[in-house]
């Protein structure tokens, strides 16, 4: 009996200690995509040295690792070969100046290579920028991400981004490092185009549009190969920065921080599912982004549940040293960008490469690394990569500029367009009428008076002048132009002989611009006024007596009040798509009626600033001496063609229960002669707070068509979540007590009723 | 024995229980002055009703309770006398407007019916406000307090204050709601003037030497009753309200709070034994700073132990609900105001009245007026009003604008100048050279001309027009005056047939002021450009081709950018007092040489703001646009008619222990052809942080006067307490790791050197 019993027990330990050995020679687990993803990931570090796993966390500027042969067979660089061995995280704009196919081709090539040099066949992430469309060559030129803010077109700015997702992955890119959910306060900035505008609701909706939009609708499971990752950026704060000069510090209230500039990022996170973040190159009061555990570790991975990668902003592990000066040498950078929570470092040379002989020294980083190179290879598990690491290049020639995204490009502009002055309802001009339009001004395009000739027919005769660029591209610095007499004459001349002017005028985008690390790129202003003699230009056209339509192109909120009251009409454009003044033309001509609105307060003067609508109600108590009260032009505000009407606002309840919701509905009549696009805004005001409260907080909008007498009822629901604040013990609250809801068609024009929290 | 125990005991009993009453028949303890304070405050608290005590909370403009009567005798009127017979926590302003005597005798009269009035005879506080020195008829004026900053002379500043201090006294008053220890980097905001500049460390030092000299070097016992009590204001970040705009939110990085906002009031409490703290009218991100028990009780009361009291601004109690909206009612306000923290009910009807109903039903309430009540009658006793509430009449005649204190006035004036440009040493002009000199713009004083003649003697004639007023009096706003071409043509005129101009010009007081409750009265700006036509003045008149000096005269900083390319030399004023133009002229025709130095950064446009030397490194690193780099002057800086030449800084070791000290020296010697005074300027620099740190931050200062050819060492002493700063953790720290010193004449022109924190 007993013999038996050591004969059983020896058999069983003979069994188990074989059993795991005889299932890995059938399956890898990592290699085994029917496996839970956490255990993959387990199986595959468990295997890995320290050199493969820091592999894991390198990213490098694509063109440093491999080129284009003469032959256009791949080159791998002599710099790029050593890193092939261990495996690598990523790559930056692989073949971003190859044409689609050119780049699909090349970069399954590379994705090859990179598979067949490591040992576990661990597929590298190929990653591009998106701020107009994808940042490379044939792809579909889309508008400014603003632009999807001022369309306020929740829809359009998910399927702007889905074509850019499918554009990318056509390309062999698995990621973006967009979009952008910088909240816009303050126009000085020269990445203020980047993100949403200035308001926390319609930036968060926006951003996760754009994040469900690029990555294929991914829900958290079964990511679409079809698509890719977003890089949501840049957190958090960025856009705050002081003086709006970008690398600044940013200085900020907490409780404006918890419930103004973080949402847009949670919710991308939670609700978008995106798959990466990158910190911001600045602090937030003090705290370096790249280095604040709680901001990257506590906030983002266990209050939020991120579980994607946290990749850094360029150099900005290396920078916590030479440039933000809170590590004293670059390994204190290293364990400080590594312990907050950034897994993956861009572009460094010598930053986390520096990990495996720190690592001799200090076993206690281990974990650390582990959980980078985690983060990374489930990143690449979530996506498919190790099952599907190529793309069908038959697909790249079909989808990429396809009719379907050139169309989605001029609804982006058809919808973003915003009709900010109107006198005399001098637009839209009429196409029957025998006239001549002097088209001048130097943000004219090359295509532009062909653009108008195309849409307007034979009766109406254009000539056009752009006089002269913003500015100098000669040199290293943007520079303005000298003042050039000879075209403004030129210009006035034209307008003389013309019927009608309509002025392009604005900025170009190097006068609102990234402003780089390197000191010679900058891009922020500390002006919002319109450069150089364009104001003198508009007062003499309009010293000619005759109509002066402008059409304002810009990267920057600018306060151009000379312009503004020498325009008869006012169409901001912001930046548009490759189709651009083709909308343009149109919609000056009447084939559609604008229906953007402003997704920024248009400040009088850059010293108004702070001046967003929903700061607190204080802030708009006090007006300035010798300044007219107000903004130029008060966030949500766009004209139409037409004329919309609201009614009174009616509520299901005007009492809110702590666990109910109240419907809100108000009847929106078309009482003007086109058809036309309404965004119907709701907006809501806490009228006593334990704190400050703001002015009132965009809570709800809807873009509705109506045809000319129609009446549509738009309802939105209120629920207590919408009145959460940050409280006096900076924990979240909500409050009983009366709020005020106005429904109508800007910030400053609404009906209001209100209902009270119990 | 036990009958003799038990007649012992009860003998024992009977003395212990009528002892009490025998001393209080002999003396009362709250009027016995040889007894501790806190036992005299609590005696009197035990006697009073809600009602009393209440009284003592509140202080009422004292036109509505007593005037003089037209045979000058003291008349109280019908809406004061109810008032008189619970006592009265104070009176504002009494007797402003009449002569310091006739002041001090009715304020004599007046608090004689008070004490009467009150079943214990507890006196009022009668309180006033000095910005240009005392605000009231026939006291001396001083210049504003930055001009107190621009001097870098805290002896001066003590005796400035001790003055101002000493003049209210003599009118009867016991209180001043000044000094001001708001920073001040928005000049934006109206009242910047009132304080101290932009740096946290001349700020604290000014402070604390107002402080003692306006409470007679008050050092925590022993109260001079020659002297009154000092009010800090505004407690805390008034003057960081978003925009410039008064009475708007303030969104603060905490860091920066705890960092520079606070210190000048945390060493006006410790250091300076401040009477009196005046909550700000703002809020601190999003907590109202009249309803933020942190504020002033945790950190004011517990950490700093303030024990005078706190007195709201103006209405700010009531403003808690109507204003500030943190407070449902009004009752709501009061319960907030009084558990935060304020003690005293300024102007108020109905406000602070209402805690006797109130306390009837929510008897919790009790104990913080027992707190409020307390402070009050606990300062008056400190300050021996008890014992002193009158004033002796011959002082007045004596000690009100006495010799002593006008020269202090010119003092502070000499001083407080600033030489910014004087091209080819255009300055001093020379009385011996015959020349015809224009005074002309619109910030000509009156007696100008006058007082120029009386200093040039014979040789040197003028000529004066100050063509117009820069703003227009008779608007209820302050308008700007509209362009007067022949007003500019005069001047322009007179220019034309003088050797020398100068231009008077900057901002008159309607251009900063402050901007209150009521609509009408605004007082902050969007730009800080010159108003109005001055700088096509100095335009025309520096097309005469001759030289053309500046004397600028404002309250808040300008950026008059045209005006300094366009004079040869510019004399920065800021405001002076009732002799400044005299001592202008002086200056101009060298009696002495400037030496004052500018206590704000002068940027090139209100667009570069927040732009204070002091900001975070980082903040520096990238420029604007199309704008020069750097500001238009520097913090610190400021011309004289000699020349300093430093020597590099020794350090006594360049090893600083946490329980040491180590000292720096520097010789710096008078390399010029004139006596002068010189301000020498110490800065460190953190070179690598765990949190951002400053560029650099003002760390000592030291005014010294130097004859020609003649050398002095100064010699600081640096403090590990110089060194700490806010954590990740947001505690205090001071870390190890170097430090660059900096000593010199500017914050951008200095030698350096360095030493090691252990």
């Amino acid at each position: 009996m007993r013999f038996l019993f050591n004969y059983i027990t020896r058999l069983l330990l003979i069994v188990l200690m074989v059993a795991p050995t005889l299932i890995t020679a059938q399956k890898l687990i990592y290699k085994d995509a029917s496996l839970p993803i956490e255990d993959r990931v387990n199986d595959l570090l468990n295997r890995m040295t320290v050199e493969e796993k820091v592999g894991q966390m390198l990213m490098f500027g694509a063109q440093r690792v491999a080129r284009k042969g003469k032959d256009g067979s791949l080159v791998i660089t002599d710099w790029g070969k050593p890193y092939f061995t261990n495996g690598l995280g990523g790559l930056k704009f692989p073949f971003q100046k190859e044409t689609p196919e050119e780049s699909a081709r090349l970069n399954n090539e590379l994705q090859k290579k990179i598979i067949a040099s490591n040992r576990f066949g661990i597929p590298a992430l190929f990653v591009g920028e998106a701020y107009n469309g994808v940042d490379a060559k044939g792809c579909t030129s889309f508008g400014r991400p603003l632009n999807l803010a001022a369309s306020w077109n929740v829809n359009l700015t998910h399927d702007v981004w889905s074509a850019i997702g499918r554009e990318s992955r056509l390309r062999g890119w698995h990621m973006v490092h967009s979009p952008v959910g910088d909240i816009a306060r303050d126009p000085r900035f020269g990445r203020m185009s980047e993100g949403y505008g200035e308001d926390t609701f319609l930036t968060t909706e926006m951003l996760v549009a754009a994040v469900t939009g690029v990555q294929g609708d991914y829900n958290g499971t079964g990511f679409n190969t079809s698509h890719i990752g977003a890089v949501v950026k840049h957190f958090a704060g960025y856009s705050q920065v002081v003086g709006g000069r970008n690398f600044a510090a940013v200085e900020v209230s907490p409780r404006v921080l918890l419930d103004e500039l973080l949402p847009p990022f949670k919710t991308a996170v939670q609700r978008g599912h995106a798959l990466a973040i990158m910190p911001s190159h600045g602090d937030i009061n003090g705290v370096a982004s790249h280095g604040n555990p709680w901001l990257l570790t506590d906030l983002l991975r266990k209050q939020w549940g991120f579980n994607g990668y946290v990749v850094s902003d360029a150099y900005d592990v290396g920078r916590l040293n030479f440039l933000m000066k809170v590590a004293e040498n670059i390994e204190e950078a290293v364990k400080l960008g590594l312990k907050a929570g950034v897994d993956l470092d861009l572009y460094s040379e010598d930053v986390y490469e520096l990990l495996p002989e720190m690592v001799k020294k200090d076993p206690s980083l281990l974990p650390y690394i582990d959980r980078a190179a985690g983060d990374m290879l489930r990143t690449k598990f979530i996506m498919g990569l190790f099952d599907n690491p190529y793309i069908d290049v038959e697909e790249t020639k079909k989808g990429v500029r396809s009719k379907e995204n050139l169309s989605l490009a001029k609804e982006m502009d058809e919808e973003s367009m915003i009709l900010l002055k109107n006198e005399n309802q001098i637009l839209p001009l009429n196409k029957k009428e025998s006239r001549k339009i002097a088209l001048i001004g130097p943000l004219l395009g090359e295509d532009t008076k062909e653009a108008f000739e195309s849409v307007a027919g034979d009766k109406v005769s254009f000539v056009a002048e752009k006089g002269y660029e913003l500015t100098n591209r000669n040199s290293k610095h943007p520079e303005l132009t000298p003042r050039n007499d000879a075209a403004l004459d030129k210009m006035v001349e034209l307008a003389k002989d013309a019927d009608v002017s309509i002025l392009f005028v604005g900025g170009d985008r190097f006068t609102a611009q990234e402003a780089t690390f390197f000191k010679w790129v900058i891009g922020d202003r500390a002006t919002i006024e319109p450069v150089g003699v364009q104001d003198e230009l508009i007062q003499r056209v309009k010293a000619l007596g005759k109509p002066v339509i402008v059409v304002l192109k810009h990267r920057r909120t600018l306060s151009f009040n000379v312009i503004n009251d020498n325009a008869d009409a006012v169409l901001d454009c912001w930046e548009m798509t490759e189709f651009g003044d083709e909308l343009v033309a149109k919609v000056l001509f009447g084939e559609f009626s604008p229906s953007g609105k402003l997704p920024v307060t248009v400040p009088r003067t850059i010293g108004q600033i702070p001046y967003h609508y929903s700061m607190k109600e204080i802030s708009f108590f006090k007006d300035y001496l010798f300044l007219e009260s107000g903004p130029l032009y008060p966030f949500g505000y766009g004209l139409s063609y037409s004329k919309f009407s609201y009614s009174q606002p009616k509520l299901t309840s005007d009492i809110l229960e702590r666990d109910g919701t109240i419907q809100v509905t108000v009847d929106v009549m078309n009482t003007g002669k086109v058809t036309a696009k309404e965004v119907v805004q709701m907006y809501i005001k806490d009228m006593f707070g334990s704190v400050l409260r703001p002015d009132k907080e965009l809570k709800g909008f809807e873009k509705i068509e109506l045809k000319p007498g129609e009446t549509k009822t738009v309802q939105f629901t209120i629920t207590p979540d919408m009145l959460v604040f940050t409280g006096v013990e900076m924990k979240p609250i909500i409050e009983a007590g009366d709020y005020e809801v106005m429904l109508g068609t800007s910030s400053q024009e609404y009906q209001k009723t209100s209902f009270r929290l119990k």
